[in-house]
């Protein structure tokens, strides 16, 4: 079908948006259009220029025969600030105080735009690594996995405290949680791996990092490393991390029940832009 | 920030795509873009016509001072037979038969891209009704819920089958299980639906639908009202169903172990366009 330029504008941004990290052939572009490549050429320049000058990311371009296009998702420091001051000041909202000084996250978690957010900020940070897979565990890393997943273009898997049936054979280990030192069980699926991926761990809370380790070790039966970790929340209350290098969007300093207070900062993911 | 309107095509189609069924005002995109209302809506003209012509949805323009445009997603007729005879294709290899004759659908609903296909096709059809959130129960509808609150700009709620600490006070009923007809119980924290709430259910697999009737009884007891229900796959096999009404993208209707086959066709999606 042909198409004007400013029709192809709008079709191209929507297909590059969504399809991140794939490399497009120019030839793609040109036969769905019916435009010559050099117009294709500079309809990505157009597009490349808005995407860096409005922060929605940018276009790498690959010359040759096995060339193309390639949409970057890239989060401008300013955006990323802005949505973790917000991220802090929605957190340290008495309401969430839980008896036993937990907090309630299920509606961060639950809501689609915020993770969204919260999704683009680790895909850009996490760009440059090689991440065949995301991985969490279930329930609450869910969404947030998805989230990340969908920026890098990548599936994600979920780690399971309990056995089901309707997961087939199942590789399981028993770790040690950090904070209440009990003795956990946790589960993968056998053929969700393959050996030798190189896995993103992603998880909404941390604390001394028990969990995060055990995902750890579950990759090491499957033959696959640890591509980064990235956390919602951290908890600095750990006494000892049982974890080193991580991301995280936010941390948690002070949760007091008595005084219905919660202290929050930004958490050490500036540190690595 | 001046704009030219290739520039402005490029940046009005991510923002659009991003807030779907949210009004914005013209105003908005006038002062974003430091132009006049007219050449907006000369913008959006030529997006509309490009979003109704490639099956991205189409936009709904409300006049007066308290009007502006809206993205509403529409997926096309032809998209939605595609997407849903290569669901069937991919349901039907044999590897993913597990013993019981449970079937293994993790990759499915670990795959970001494939997800958002599925979310499109439900969000699509359930675009007319007034949904305030999507509901679904852990582990496996988790994925599905996102992807469908994420493209009509909801939150979602999950539904547990434990009892966690970090939810809060939570509501629980018990119900029959449809095949198995065991008693199970189910839970949801108390802060995460309003009374009076329309609520869209969501899973991945529905037999006789004991799950998803359940999750009717909770909303009974939030006083919340169901708006649809949504399931990925459903099995014949079901002796009686419990529900009624509700939306599927396939149907199961034979798994046959001995002979390692199974046999797919499409649901009743189709039925609602």
């Amino acid at each position: 079908m042909k198409f004007r330029r400013s029709g192809r504008l709008v079709d191209m941004t929507h297909y590059l948006l969504h399809h991140p990290h794939e490399l497009i052939p120019l030839t793609f572009f040109s036969e769905r259009y019916e435009a010559a490549k050099s117009s294709i050429s500079e309809d990505l320049a157009i597009i490349k220029q808005t995407f860096e000058q409005q922060g929605i990311g940018t276009l790498m371009t690959t010359p040759g025969a096995a060339g193309g296009v390639k949409f970057i998702l890239k989060v401008l420091k300013d955006e990323a600030e802005e949505f973790i001051q917000t991220l802090c000041k929605t957190v340290a909202n008495p309401d969430r105080l839980l008896p036993g000084g937990y907090l309630y996250l299920s509606d961060i978690l639950g809501n689609p735009k915020m993770m969204n957010k919260v999704g683009r900020l680790f895909a850009s940070v996490f760009a440059d690594r090689r991440i065949d897979s995301v991985m969490t565990v279930a329930t609450k890393g869910i969404p947030l996995a998805y989230a990340v997943a969908g920026f890098l273009d990548v599936p994600f898997v979920i780690v399971r405290r309990d056995n089901k049936v309707t997961e087939g054979s199942m590789v399981s280990i028993n770790y040690v949680s950090g904070s209440s030192k009990r003795i956990q069980t946790m589960t993968l699926a056998k053929r969700s791996l393959k050996e030798g991926s190189n896995v993103l761990i992603v998880d909404d809370f941390m604390k001394a990092g028990g969990t995060i380790n055990g995902m750890i070790s579950l990759l090491a039966e499957f033959g696959a490393n640890v591509s980064g970790i990235g956390v919602l929340v951290e908890s600095e209350s750990a006494d000892e991390r049982l974890v080193n290098e991580y991301i995280s969007l936010i941390k948690l300093f002070d949760v007091n029940e008595k005084e219905r207070s919660i202290q929050v900062s930004k958490g050490n993911y500036f540190d690595f832009l």
